[in-house]
């Protein structure tokens, strides 16, 4: 441990580095060519195994300790927004329209110097580290899944991953046993009445009246059918009847999101939704189409898994706080990777403590306060370090 | 009555010409200029009075009878309507994007001839008779009202009028004793929530799900709170909420029309709309805005002048039927003219007994049948020769 | 028209007399025995043809007239209601809880005692008069049908009837084309959820929301579906879940009433409103049972008789006013006589003028203005012998 | 601890004589007397300071340590319920209608027998120990309140208590950091429209539909204005409007019941309640009164406390699970006394692993494994033990 952080530290400069680069050449989800190679390269200069191309876009290298053991995987994602950065930095965003708004440089960065760390450290490790660096996180259906059909797991026996959160002040780490990220889905529906003379509503269907009351009767679904102990929201953000005022609506477009935290809440509300659907429109004589896109899965941490990172956090030096975290309703693939093998996704606060508020992720003006990669790193590297040794 | 029924069917093949010219030159409500100077030069012509630019564009003409007597008035509408005429005849529109399909340049026709018959008759006339073209019938606020203004009514002491209707068969005359046709009055509504994300409904205000509460509550308008008896409709035709589906709406802007027949109806659904969406934005924690455009009061004909023209229509050869007809729940601006003196307003059936169906007024194929001007034009000049000799 | 007036005139104490001595002894529906022994004998005294237990307590009588003709029926209902009298009057109901609170103590003598006039005037009427005095109106499913269908209709032109109006001053006659009375029916609904523990909602379906929301939809069938030139109301009076407050409704009981001046509409609200249960239901995961008791029909005056008898009312001397009035949304089986023969039914005024306000009809303190009773003669009597005349 | 398990095992017996003891003579909430004499009057055979009718029937003993040091509460409640009991065994009530249902029995005896080992330790306790026996949980306000007020916490640096659970097996330990169980209220509402006719809704003002759309909007305070990671339950169980099918209800009265975990959502839902039900009023011309009634507060559990009780429970030989339960919406008075000082409140199973499922609690066949006596007493015992010894 004691090496490791002082490994570490002496990397810091150059983790700050990689990310500012990182930073000046963002790539869109899926679009991801120059980032992913200069990952590669990374490693091949480390001397570790690497594949590149995993999942379409992956990176994962590989390091073999010096004995025998268990293996860690880590991850980290690289891919960016299609938002115009705003910030007036020396290292701002040079690709139009492109931006790192949500940490992804952060990240790849605190792994790559942690990975040379622990390559430094390497005939004392007992067991294996896989680095996982993922493109598309930001956009359905994401790389995950890809990169695990391909095979980034194999031979992985706990994972663990982080996210930078400027929201949170520098020196807290929020973890959370159990589901800390929710399943974040999108509904499409059209009602279709018939339209007709608005002096005249008995010769037409109004689709607005039909869609007014689904939006209503809509609201039981979380009142009254889900079990109140398992948070859920249903949102219809999008309502789209465009007509001249004395004509009555032939069709309404309907959009939402569903968030849950269980996929049977998830499952009931995809069913049940459409049965009030059915309902409303068998009511008044409209028809329906109703599509369901599901987003991620709710990201689930494992009890053990996430108990022992807590404690790890809690011996970090630049660590003050360690929080159980209520759960955030947004999404992470990283969901996918806990489907499979065991581990932990938290938070690692990163607001600078001269700021106010922190600009939100995912907005023109976002930062981060790079100190907390470092604190990331050690918490990850020390994670790991302690995982083999316990398991051997 | 002979007399005039020969003179008129004598020129009933001019009153055709006069009808297909004025046809081929359509002119859009309040930019009427040929129109009315050619009506204008036809009475000089037939060497009556005649007064231009009446309430900025109508055409008054008044014929004085050879013996003294009352004064009636009959109104003919003239404006066209912003519609690319598909009909396949020869005297098709030729102004790009205008299109007599109302049928007020077959009220013109009638009413020019009229005048001219019962010019020839002027000596044995025991009274007045004022010919009043009306500009802008089909665009509130209308011709009518600024006519009444400047002076189009005075001395008149009854007013007669009708309307070719291409969905009631040639042989009908439709007629209705009080209210004959709505107040068709138009509303627009924002209502002001708060946006956010759909993840986080607690921190904002759904105006999606305010507007479709307000929608639903607004059924009670009609189905609780105004009197079953006086007819009465209230349509929402638009509702826009244009989002992302991963948002929670802002703003919803609602349109939407209201028809009524009784003025204490109308105000009634006035005051009560604008209550009960007070009352569900304050629950939810809304604001809104409110604006309510009244459109033209209901067409209410007087019951004595109603039932002398159901019996002179009945005296009519060509009339098979004279019928009491439900209201109609649209509008007519010669409400205007019955606020000041008795009259009535009637239809003509003018549905070509060949045709399966008609196609409705202000469609881009509609057209009518032209023998219905004979039978408007013999039932209006007949009502003014009884009226004028029944109250000398 | 001198004579029958001269004759009622006469009589009119007598008259008075009868219908003080009905007064006390008021019969509750289905349950006459004096009432129709009373009239009977009253009949034979007079010499005419006489049956009883038609349709199984009605009383039929037939006038033959001197001279060959039409067959004119008038009608009168004999029944009173379960009401305790609370009238401080030397006639007061000598039977405890019932009264005749509607005034058909008033329709017997006035019928009676024209009955008795018209017979002195045998000799010169042209056609036959039937005197249909009917049991049971203020019960579903009332005494005309059965008297009908046991042939009190038989050889009968035309009927005419009429009611006793407190709301309206004694000199106003009140009648109307076409719908005059509504179908008033009944509904019961029982909504079956399923029970819970109010802090448990997802294990149960709770029947008061759902009842809740029917009741919210089923406006939209006064305000959508239903043309709204037609009149038509819904109200649902009866809304039980009687239940601890930390339970969840297991059932809720509705009851209410539909009015309608239709048969079309009727119909269609029978049906729509099913739909919308069954509609809620289903999205709810409930289950219903729906029962609908037709009431009687609308009572639809024919056009001609009722332009008639408006004529012969407008010549009675104590006839101040006859107006065309607005459609009464209550019940009448008279409307069964009119689904076989031509006929009209109208009001006769019959609030005395020293009275501010008179009290409702099935009030505990309702009465009339006696005189009314000859004014329904005068203009009964003379319709009869009018249409005689003019039919023969 | 070893010595505090023997001394346990050793009284076990008398434990199980004691509960069956208290079984057979159960008295009301508020009418305990019997009770409390029989407590005292063990704790005054055991030599220690007693107080009785502590906030009225309260009775609260005082064991010093034979060292300084702090001091720990215990609690047990003692009441019993309003049910007959069912259950066909030895010790069955002897009240009739009255019945220990819900395990306080055996709270009470678990106390006394660990009250009197520990009282054998008293040499070697470092700090006292206050023995709190409760009247009155089961029913508002319960005793707690009381019970504070008159002192029963002085001095005390931490609580803990515990219920016996009929639902979860016997050897299973639920926890549960935070809230873990529900602040239950109720409220009470009235809304006066106004009566009428059924078929004249215009002149009346429906109660029926304004309480029907109230229910409905309701739901959104729910759905939309909590934060959905703050589970809350609003219900209403009782929605009364009984009157004949044909009238327009005057008055509806509902009740219902109010779940929540937060004191911020509790308050939150009082005041949001309140503005629905006056913006629905609002809206339809109708008034109200509201009134809510707090019942005890959440149930939240000390995070140290909680994790220190689940340690000790963990080395408990008769305890194979130990787990973080989902919090239960119901309520318990417990709450108070966590508002005073650090504690912490748990389940200790007691399903007999004979039965396939366990009665209810408060249920007239309700019982529980007595072992789970033992269990409670040597959690509470040790839990005890240690605090007073790491916090010497």
């Amino acid at each position: 441990m004691e090496r490791l952080f002082l490994l570490l530290e002496k990397n810091y400069e150059e983790m700050v580095a990689i990310r500012r680069y990182l930073h000046e050449r963002p790539e869109l989800s899926f679009e991801e060519v120059h980032t992913p190679a200069y990952i590669a390269n990374f490693y091949r200069e480390l001397g570790l195994e690497v594949r590149e191309g995993v999942g379409k876009r992956g990176v994962v290298a590989t390091l073999r300790g010096g004995k025998p053991g268990k293996t860690v995987g880590l991850r980290a994602d690289f891919d960016a927004l299609a938002i115009q950065e705003l910030n007036d930095i020396p290292y701002k965003s040079k690709n139009d329209g492109v931006m790192h708004a949500c940490g992804h440089d952060g990240h790849t960065a605190t792994l790559l110097i942690l990975a040379r760390c622990l390559t430094e450290m390497r005939e004392e490790l007992a067991g294996n580290i896989v680095f996982i660096h993922q493109h598309a996180e930001e956009l359905a259906p994401g790389g995950a899944k890809a990169m695990i059909e391909d095979g980034c797991l194999e031979g992985v026996d706990v994972i663990f991953g982080t996210h930078l959160w400027a929201p949170t002040p520098l020196g807290t780490v929020l973890v959370r046993e159990g589901a800390i990220m929710a399943a974040a889905d999108r509904f499409e529906i059209v009602i279709q009445g018939k339209g007709g003379h608005g002096a005249e509503p008995h010769h037409a269907i109004d689709a607005v009246v039909t869609g007014a009351q689904f939006v209503t009767q809509l609201q039981t679904l979380i009142s009254r059918r889900v079990n109140p102990l398992n948070p859920a929201v249903i949102s219809v953000g999008h309502f789209e009847a465009i007509n001249p005022f004395n004509v009555i609506a032939d069709t309404v477009k309907l959009a939402g999101t569903v968030r849950t935290f269980e996929e049977e809440v998830r499952e009931q509300i995809i069913e049940e939704l459409e049965l009030l659907l059915k309902s409303v429109c068998l009511g008044a004589g409209a028809t329906y189409t109703y599509n369901y896109y599901r987003g991620y899965p709710p990201v689930v941490n494992h009890p053990q898994e996430t108990a022992f990172v807590a404690e790890i956090a809690r011996d970090i030096p630049e660590v003050d706080h360690v929080k159980t975290c209520e759960p955030f309703m947004i999404g992470e693939d990283f969901a996918y990777y806990m489907e499979h093998v065991p581990g932990t996704f938290f938070f690692t606060g990163a607001k600078d403590p001269c700021w106010e508020t922190a600009y939100p992720h995912h907005h023109a003006r976002f930062n981060f306060d790079e100190r907390a990669m470092l604190i990331a790193a050690k918490t990850l590297g020390n994670a790991t370090l302690q995982f083999l040794q316990k398991n051997r």
